[in-house]
């Protein structure tokens, strides 16, 4: 709380900073050209916000979410609505998104969590643990954004099949567990010559076809076990069944689907699991194309913001003061800065960051104040974190629409009056 | 995580460090003889364990709360379940206890948010600000422990009137809103010779009767404005009706009642407020006595620990290696360290902190690894913060059993088979 601001001073005017546009992806040429010309964003999240889905009752399962601050998609598929967003920090569970990718087991798997097993094999004494000797190896607790591998995926303009998040298919979100490497120590340390850990879902499967085609099941690589935990918590309470719980696989700095539910075997391995989700599913793929285990698996998130206000519900904002604030995360990396742009990226100023810092792998939350005339602004953020990579204006072009972290496809534009 | 445990090493036995026994505050004689026997909490959290409350239903205005998590004393006063407390850093809204002085305002004002007014005076340029005004002037976030001034009252042999909480009339809780002393600025800045801020409620009054004996019109130092907050959610979400939504007064470190729920005047003054609650109310008087404005209010907090599990359920915990967790915080001053005794206070070992530090104000989570063989245990914390004040083994005894920290009160009694 050390920058003050008050009715007269310390805004941001129409500022005039030279634009830097970093392009450390392959860059979406027609938006990176509207982008210069200050109009990003008009035709993707602009559009969504004025053709508003038509609202889609809770599915049951999820009755315990704030419906208003929620977009069902499907049973499945649940996003936070970008205004809704607010600035707490961590994202409530009754706000978090929802991304399954089988039905959720029957709630019965909840009646007595400390029996949940999971099998622990590619250390030297493998054995299966309950949920109650996890509970007794370790206690940790870990700040993370969780992020679907596809949100944004609704501002490419190629519209890929699946989910056409916008930023709403993501939180920060406090797991509470043991950490991976102390019950793999437990267990006499990882064995030899491993060099992925996998995790395997309880989901039940349907009958009569090859488990692998549907099995959720995710092999990162065994660094990522440095950070990881199998968590029975979320936001301090049990993991509701929808997030996963009894237990679930967290994974720092990977995108959602390397974060198992229900996690019932975890494996130190070789080789990639041969599973469908894996070999063919969450890959970087040329735009057009499929899926197949030589390109790149969607794993590691990269630095990206988002403003969430003011203006994102659509209404007119008032001329004057206002503070523009959103999130701003590093992925792998810890977020260092971010600047935020009220001419689309023609020019920045560096943002503030608000509230205490929950550490390498949590967002955080971002403000700038400026004082904004009647007209129309377009509002973007671009974050850096502290490794040096720089959120960039473009979108990896890609089949499956995954890892958008374009700051061009998430600006707002905003009407002032 | 740096600190890994297995199921060989690292674990705690019946320790051998002196017990050191800091006597900040009053001692209640005849528990801190027990406590010394290591047989404290026998007579206090063991005996409400096995005696529990008769459940009450939640009352409708807090029906979005969980049950489970709860104990409903009245209608207006719902305390946590000591069991219920994860180790998740926030305490999630629908675990957070209930304490209004007065019942809720209809809801009705929550339908326009914005348009909420706090009147400011003692500053300047006085005015009536609207909440959409707030927002303009700033935005920052603030983690904090939240506790009702009676929090562990229950705990007190003399029975003082009042709800007898146990240990969950408290949370953590993220706070959004506009520093208090921005608001000031805005305004010209503070008047000359304002010794207390002080915030007046927005219930409504029961006609037929002197305001000021009902009022809810707490004051504090003025020196509390370098951190208070005008907010407006909590938890990342528009604060609730029944935590003081539109707009709440938070100042971090002070007991519950000091932070005025549907804040509507905001004052910057040279006396204290005669409203009853204040001059009467939460006053420090002896035991058996009644409150008057020349005894000490009841406003700052100060370093306190307990222990949240295992075996706060009052179940049997399994012999073997356990992590013992609760939860410490400083008060007006961040804590530093914390010890666990497993003999009610005869030995002391310094116990871990778990997850990220969310500041000055905010509870920290402890752990510490045990190895415990079957038998009875005595499960003790005791906090110190880093001004040096160590939480003390007995209560200060008063009248309204206000303020209890004593670790001896909080220390909890397990069996383990």
């Amino acid at each position: 709380m050390n920058q003050p601001t008050n009715f007269q001073s310390n805004e941001t005017g129409v500022a005039n900073a030279p634009a830097s546009l970093p392009r450390r992806q392959i860059l979406a040429g027609s938006v990176s050209a509207l982008a210069a010309a200050g109009l990003a964003g008009i035709g993707t999240a602009a559009t969504a916000q004025t053709n508003p889905v038509v609202p889609k009752p809770l599915p049951a399962y999820v009755g315990w979410k704030d419906p208003n601050s929620l977009i069902v998609h499907s049973a499945t598929t649940i996003e936070t609505k970008r205004q809704a967003f607010g600035s707490g920090l961590i994202t409530p569970a009754e706000q978090l998104y929802i991304r399954n990718n089988l039905p959720a087991p029957d709630s019965a798997i909840l009646a007595d969590r400390d029996a949940w097993e999971v099998a622990v094999a590619g250390v030297n004494q493998p054995r299966t643990l309950t949920l109650r000797e996890l509970k007794s190896i370790g206690l940790e607790t870990v700040a993370m954004v969780l992020q679907c591998s596809g949100n944004g995926r609704g501002y490419f303009p190629s519209k890929p099949s699946g989910t056409p998040w916008q930023v709403g298919a993501a939180g920060c979100v406090v797991w509470t567990g043991v950490p991976v490497r102390w019950v793999a120590d437990a267990l006499g340390g990882v064995s030899a010559g491993m060099s992925f850990m996998t995790g395997t879902g309880g989901e039940k499967l349907p009958d009569g076809i090859d488990p692998k085609s549907v099995i959720v099941e995710r092999s990162v690589p065994a660094q990522a076990m440095t950070d990881a935990m199998l968590a029975w918590e979320m936001n301090g309470m049990p993991i509701s069944l929808a997030h996963g719980g009894p237990l679930r696989l967290i994974v720092p700095g990977y995108t959602g689907v390397n974060n198992i539910k229900y996690i019932k075997r975890l494996a130190f391995t070789a080789q990639e699991s041969e599973a469908r989700i894996m070999s063919h599913g969450y890959r970087i793929s040329p735009p057009g194309g499929k899926g197949d285990p030589t390109q790149p698996s969607v794993q590691e998130m990269a630095v990206k913001s988002w403003i969430n206000g003011p203006g994102t519900d659509g209404l007119p904002v008032r001329a004057g003061l206002v503070q523009i604030h959103g999130v701003a995360f590093g992925g792998l990396h810890r977020v260092a800065t971010v600047e935020v742009s009220i001419d689309g990226g023609r020019s920045w100023n560096e943002a503030r960051f608000s509230g205490p810092d929950l550490g390498r792998y949590a967002w955080r939350q971002f403000v700038l104040a400026a004082r904004l005339p009647a007209g129309n602004f377009n509002l973007a953020s671009r974050a850096t974190d502290v490794a040096g990579n720089v959120q960039p204006q473009g979108r990896l072009e890609n089949a499956g629409g995954y890892n958008n972290t374009s700051w061009a496809d998430h600006s707002v534009l905003v009407t002032v009056a």
